[in-house]
């Protein structure tokens, strides 16, 4: 059952209100925060709240829950500031993507530089030794058989299984309102496909992911710059000011832990997102792609999940978390679009490969990956508190960075107006990787801005890599 | 080196005069056919033009190379007439793709059915044993290292491997040539987002491959039928009026064993369009997605392969002869489209899965698959005689019927003015399943004729089927 607005409103005013003890220092990192009891008795709350509250805190990794101890104020470096709420032009923009992303593709990958610029886990941490082992058995046992094309949706036992994952959290979808796609990627393009022609406008968070923006640019659609803020997602006022204004085809928002800002909305932000984007008649496109690596007790609960039969197309992929080399996503919806996203899968792929995907069905039915997603969480959270801490350390004074709670990347603002183009270049020099601020941007912003990525995990060389990268922007300017 | 048109006119010329006396029964079906040696001193032409004429005929199917003997006219029952060459409205058409097609996707990989409708052949005939144990071997030692993207080209191995292939037909490509994709749908989907925008014309055989009709839907593109014959392929007269009097974007023709027509084009006619196109600067894309499985003793060049940097883009996929459960094609082009064949591909599915491309690399390295490919040619060049005979014994008098050198797919036309799909309709309720005729119209064409798809191999129930429709089809009308 969806949360109601007011009960939303309640925890979320009492997360505010412990965030604000926590930004002044009333509660230092580490201390101990009030029990459910203690906080619900002195802000007459139920306890219900309290705890909705305190999850929501989690998620932001503002907390942190100790076994049989309770919560605790978490370690992260809280001296260095999250960066200010975006402020895009507000007005349809022809998407140009930059010719630094060329360069960037072509360098995300290379193993010889230091791994911040590929938002991938490394293979190592992806660990698909159990998945491999499953297509290796497919194709022995299936091959010859399953030789075939699968319907446009994908094969029936993928899209059961992907449908008893979404019900955990929420999401009642049958295998019919699911389609396979080759990763987040075809998803986003046949979303967008399904809802907006060429020359309509889009509305995006800004920043936004890169991969978005190349989509918007092929299907000659314009992107719409939503201010958004690095805590609390993107500004409603101005995502209801861009409908009103504008004939906005789609609005597409990352489902949490954005990618680059890192911000998730609460339930109640959700909701409100929702509604407005009802009140406007316009689809919202979400892409779950980070959801299922949260820091916090609880998956955050993507949109589709909060209201049934709202105008929502939900994306997401194993790519961020098990198999990019599997390439497999889905799409969910329901039959309102699912046609038309059909229509747009056979003029685009016909179908995706059956041996990957019975591989995934055969491994999520075994229920190997909630043990490796637990691991890699731990393993994610980890290393972005220590990059952090290695930001802290060696960025000049005043560079604000994002403190996501969950996904794998950092979101950094340099205090002077410097291109890190130019940074882009001179790291590439010295062996590292890193995606420059402009890349996120249809309108060419963010150019004292960078995302770097923890998705390789923690290590000596890149702890060496996040302090050079600080000393060589303390250069520039 | 590709042949100058003045030798390509000497062996067509040849040819025809050939194709005339078996034509008039000069040459009844079994006799020999003068020697390379007799008919080069009789028509005044060197032996090497009289070699190429008679490849020409074994291509189209008229006449047979018996080892150690000579050549010989075929067998198949010339008493069945070629279908007429097509007469579609010379104009663009906005692309509907008729209601049929859904029920025809829907019911063409049912089992129950006698398998008549769908292009793909069987897995029993496919036997990707090979090729899965390929697959197998890559995932258990490569599937940790490779769960990663591929480069937008995908993997290295993989390309180099077609591009061997390749050149045996003359075809000069480089890795670098080549962009890995999902099927040839993606392909096609890629070739045609390159170089054309929404609204835009293209110039299509007609009949044409319903596939190809549902991309251009897809993509707000416009269809220009050009009228099309069953033996020499689309008319020259057409597609020059066509391109004097509209602006067409680009001109997609089957490089050889059309689907549905059954067509192949020689090679100075496959000139002399290539010149035409030049001349009116309209890029070719070509679609050699049957060029393996020809009955001739040579592989039919395509057209990419005759003029080296000419303007073509060209699309091919392993589905037809190997793996439709893989989902792997390709397109080819050189640095003049392929920045834009990236950008498309970039954004419509990133790259492709990893395992199923190293494991065509190394089942294509192995050799296997041109071993695999003699043995599906003698099936379906089996399959459609047969079938050819039944719809002779069984359809009504006057039925016309197409008699492809290559592929597994008849086109036939119903001497009456009937609807094909009401056949359609009748034919599913007594278990059999074709393709009728205005699928492969974006004009509504091709209401009296239809595809029979031989990719199952014959068998008793094939013959039972073919034979039933063709007793069904003379109640009709």
């Amino acid at each position: 059952m969806p949360t109601t607005d007011a009960a939303a409103f309640r925890y979320e005013a009492l997360a505010e209100f412990i965030t604000g003890l926590i930004r002044r220092g009333t509660l230092p990192p580490g201390t101990r925060v009030p029990s459910l009891r203690e906080i619900s008795r002195q802000r007459r709350t139920s306890v219900t709240t309290a705890l909705q509250a305190y999850r929501l805190l989690e998620d932001r990794g503002l907390i942190e829950a100790r076994p049989q101890s309770g919560f605790y104020v978490a370690q992260t470096p809280h001296a260095i500031a999250a960066p200010a709420k975006t402020r895009p032009p507000a007005r349809p923009t022809e998407v140009a993507v930059p010719a630094v992303m060329l360069k960037l593709l072509e360098h995300a990958s290379d193993p010889k530089l230091v791994p911040l610029g590929c938002a991938i886990p490394s293979p190592q941490l992806l660990a698909s030794g159990g998945l491999d082992r499953c297509l290796a058995r497919a194709a022995r046992v299936h091959g010859v058989k399953h030789n075939i094309y699968t319907p446009p949706r994908g094969d029936l036992s993928l899209r059961r299984e992907i449908a008893r994952r979404a019900l955990r959290v929420g999401h009642a979808l049958g295998p019919d309102d699911l389609l396979v796609t080759c990763g987040c990627t075809e998803a986003l393009s046949l979303a967008l496909r399904a809802v907006a022609r060429p020359g309509d406008t889009v509305a995006v968070e800004s920043p936004t992911y890169f991969g978005l923006l190349q989509v918007l640019q092929a299907q000659g659609l314009k992107a719409l710059e939503l201010p958004t803020d690095a805590q609390s997602g993107v500004d409603l006022a101005a995502l209801d000011a861009a409908c009103r204004v504008h004939t906005v085809s789609a609005c597409v928002l990352a489902s949490s832990f954005h990618n680059p800002l890192g911000c998730t909305m609460g339930e109640a932000k959700k909701l409100q997102v929702l509604a407005l984007l009802a009140k406007h008649r316009v689809p919202l496109i979400e892409d779950d792609i980070y959801g299922d690596i949260g820091f916090g007790t609880e998956r955050p609960r993507p949109f589709a999940a909060l209201v049934p039969r709202g105008q929502t197309i939900y994306c997401s992929s194993f790519s961020k978390t098990l198999a990019p080399g599997y390439r497999v996503g889905w799409v969910a919806a329901d039959e309102r679009f699912m046609p038309r996203l059909i229509e747009a899968k056979v003029a685009s792929t016909l179908c995706g490969p059956v041996l990957p995907q019975l591989a995934l069905a055969s491994f999520l039915a075994s229920g190997g990956y909630d043990h490796h997603l637990r691991r890699m969480r731990r393993v994610f959270q980890d290393t972005l508190h220590r990059m952090v801490v290695a930001i802290d350390q060696s960025f000049p004074p005043g560079t604000k960075v994002s403190q996501p709670a969950g996904g794998f990347v950092l979101w950094l603002e340099l205090p002077k107006p410097v291109d890190t183009r130019r940074l882009f270049v001179q790291a590439l020099e010295q062996g590292i990787c890193f995606a420059p601020g402009v890349v996120f941007s249809a309108s060419g912003r963010y150019e004292r801005c960078l995302r770097l990525s923890g998705g390789y995990g923690w290590s000596p060389r890149l702890d060496k890599g996040v302090r050079a990268l600080g000393r060589l922007a303390a250069t520039l300017g």
